[in-house]
């Protein structure tokens, strides 16, 4: 047998986010576009000359590492939360997080590309990354080359379906105290992020149960009721 | 300053391919449809389980190592192909193969999922990877999540406009020929390639030299005349 190669790849920059845990994430990009994140380039990349004419573009692919799985094995088969976490899949044929190279692929929109002291960021809008998460590479989305009309898309052809979402008095109250103090549209953020119910499917039957998710400082804590899902209140940490 | 990671990711397959050499790869997948690759599972991912599901997918991502572009440097600002050469971009504002982590992404079109002996296959349509390709990771493309319309596509908006190529009747008789003892489309495969002018910049303006490009077991030889791309001929190596 050949023997084949490993390859050591480095950090080239490092996602600034509001996910502060994996609980939470969309499983997609582009499903919560109110979060919003940055990317810095750490050095030697943290230069605005490597990203010359990107802002021609409104996507990139950032390929990451999913560095909070690094402890767990691969396993050949995984349960897709899409499909209830009731039927098995191969691992190559779902975007599991757990795979034989930790390595992750999101579609991200762009904003601003600026320094600051001697840091270079992007902006990123509906980004899918934990806080922390070292990237290897981004490149330009080519609309002509990446988007396919008419391919088949499995086990996830359309978005989930969103779920109904309330806001108790007391949360309601309490988003509206952070977006004064922080300027920073919080309200908007916990609906996208809760609509998709992030519950693993075991847990997915289970009414008024208390859920929490940590957004930037703050623990937003939610449960199902019966045909809504409803933000309790928010919590500093 | 912190101490940022490195991550040391194995290989899970080699890709078999009509490319022999670099010369001659079409930019981007999916632009000569006629190429037909293959992508060999390794051990210990030769499991046809891995993949189970993946055949209600259309296309994959591939993630891989540009194996041939190693051993040089990478450079803040390149030149894109598609700007003829003559302007620079930021390594991270294009495509380029030379780039701080050597990573390639390309979203392929699938075929046949398949064991031979003990070896796992995946066929490969319109793939640009040169053939002995090591594969970090594939992913089913997500219509819905990858597809993004109304993208802003930079400096490539469009596909590359394709030349028009000739045959000579030498070329001619040779590829039905070569058709008939391997039955291989081999005269569609040269017209693709070719018709994508795949000269580096600063030969594009010379006329009548022959270039060579190896596709299996033959070279193709081929010019540019005033207004067309010729086949020459086909030789055997």
């Amino acid at each position: 047998m050949p023997d084949y190669p490993s390859f050591t790849l480095s950090t080239i920059g490092i996602i600034h986010s509001c996910y502060k845990e994996k609980f939470g994430i969309p499983r997609q990009p582009g499903l919560v576009t109110e979060s919003t994140a940055r990317l810095e380039l750490i050095p030697p990349y943290n230069r605005l000359d490597t990203l010359e004419g990107l802002s021609n573009f409104s996507h990139i692919w950032v390929q990451f590492i999913f560095h909070a799985c690094l402890t767990e094995k691969w396993k050949a088969k995984v349960r897709p939360p899409r499909l209830g976490g009731k039927e098995k899949l191969g691992v190559f044929s779902t975007r599991a997080t757990h795979r034989p190279n930790p390595i992750g692929l999101s579609v991200i929109k762009i904003g601003r590309i600026y320094q600051e002291d001697k840091k270079v960021f992007i902006d990123l809008y509906g980004a899918d990354l934990l806080d922390g998460t070292p990237v290897l590479d981004i490149k330009p989305y080519l609309p002509y080359a990446d988007s396919i009309p008419n391919s088949k898309g499995g086990f996830a052809p359309t978005p989930t379906q969103t779920k109904n979402v309330l806001f108790s008095a007391e949360a309601k109250s309490q988003c509206e105290h952070y977006e004064n103090l922080h300027n920073r549209e919080i309200t908007t953020l916990i609906k996208q992020i809760i609509e998709q119910d992030p519950r693993p499917s075991y847990l997915s039957e289970q009414i008024d149960r208390e859920h929490g998710i940590t957004l930037w400082d703050v623990n937003i804590k939610w449960c199902a009721r019966n045909d809504h899902l409803e933000i309790l209140r928010i919590e500093y940490k």
